[in-house]
């Protein structure tokens, strides 16, 4: 009897081994498969969980966050070294050369300008992110400045690309970066040393422009281009704090990024 | 030897069959594994490109689409239909009740008020689009239409809890929508059965808003609204033209739709 339930025992184990090595080899590489349960009852997994957040942070209906939830550091860590990151980059750009060829009649008078943002638009900073938690740690300041004067970010392949057709086509590339302008030299080494160079102008944030947000900070140095007489034909920035407020550009492209929030 | 050739020969095609079954068992019920290539050589599945043209609809870098690509049809009827869908738009109403809650201050004096859109934010349409080879197909407005005034749209659950949650604080609810004004009986009738009720105003578009865009039209409402005295504390709304232009509204809240593009 004793030996009849060890045995039986032994085998339910066992099948529920086999159930669990079936089941994560049909489940496939999902990085987490924890279930959540929302306040309906609706059950949830934690990939559905932090798919959900990431999709909310790129729709801006969750803001202001000040680091990724802990629970999601892995799903977000895997999602900025992916390739569907990548494409994800890829095709936004892809939709501002499109907009670019079909919808654009430069005036060609050295007024025709084109706005980027520095980090996570034509630099990457998720090798110094990877260092922190992706995301998952608030914000330091004197480490992420550090890390930025020693000028190694890698360039975004895709933002590159659209950078020399921007040049090719004559049109004024104007940076405008929430990096504080003791950073400036470290930047420019950074750019060129990763292939971009012939941009009309740098904008850093000066003392005063720190007592604004970075928002209100784009927005003025928008009016002022403007101002100067350029049409501002796009923007390309990985936050909405780069592309919302007014004065608007023409077009504004978004690229993803769910590591971190400036407002 | 004609023997061992034809031996090694078979052991390697049970060697691929098997590494085939194996590498599906890994893969896991992934909709497509097609591959793409890219310009620059970046080999793609079909699965990355199709999410990448979703996400980038949700970005608000694809606009003015007709179709969903012929390609991605299998893939967005899939999301549209999964739990995904599902805790992507819960996590955007949770957003809006936690803004309700912590940052409105009401005056309550029967001008604090709220506007949703009606399609894909408190009614769905994926029953009709599942008809329709979900966005593969132009729009054909006459059955579009004939399908809202049969007033069978099932409620999205969560917007419904939003909506109750409005009524409960004491918002005016606005609804402004892009159907036009003969469908206002049925839009009622159907609203009303599966659980809205209590609202301020339903707005239609009449033969005049017809001739402007959805956007134009949908300022203008808001333009009226506020020249009422209203305070519009936050839009609902699954495309950008029911969100985007002047005035604006204190807070927008942009539900997942991949379906289609209204501008």
């Amino acid at each position: 009897m004793f030996a009849r339930r060890t045995m039986s025992r032994n085998l339910s184990v066992l099948l529920g081994c086999l159930s669990l090595i079936i089941s994560v080899a049909v489940a496939g590489p999902e990085w987490n498969i924890l279930s959540h349960r929302t306040k309906d009852g609706l059950s949830i997994s934690l990939r559905n969980y932090c798919e959900s957040w990431r999709m909310n942070v790129e729709l801006h209906n969750i803001r202001e966050f000040q680091v990724v939830p802990e629970e999601c550091v892995g799903y977000i860590g895997k999602y900025v070294t992916s390739t569907q990151y990548k494409v994800d980059s890829e095709r936004a750009i892809e939709e501002a050369i499109v907009y670019l060829s079909t919808s654009c009649n430069l005036e060609k008078d050295g007024k025709d300008a084109w706005i980027f943002d520095i980090d996570d638009t034509l630099l990457s900073t998720v090798p110094y992110y990877k260092k922190q938690h992706f995301g998952g740690e608030k914000l330091n300041l004197t480490s992420l400045e550090e890390w930025m004067s020693q000028g190694k970010a890698p360039a975004l392949e895709n933002s590159l690309k659209l950078f020399n057709e921007m040049k090719a086509r004559g049109l004024q590339i104007i940076l405008v970066s929430s990096r504080r302008e003791h950073l400036r030299s470290a930047t420019i080494d950074n750019l060129v040393n990763v292939g971009y160079y012939g941009w009309t102008s740098l904008i850093l944030r000066g003392p005063d422009d720190e007592l604004m947000g970075v928002q209100n900070y784009k927005t003025e140095v928008r009016k002022q281009l403007i101002g100067e007489g350029y049409r501002i034909w796009g923007i390309v920035g990985d936050q909405y704090s780069s592309i919302e407020g007014l004065p608007r550009a023409k077009r504004t492209f978004k690229l993803p990024n769910p590591l971190y929030y400036v407002s």
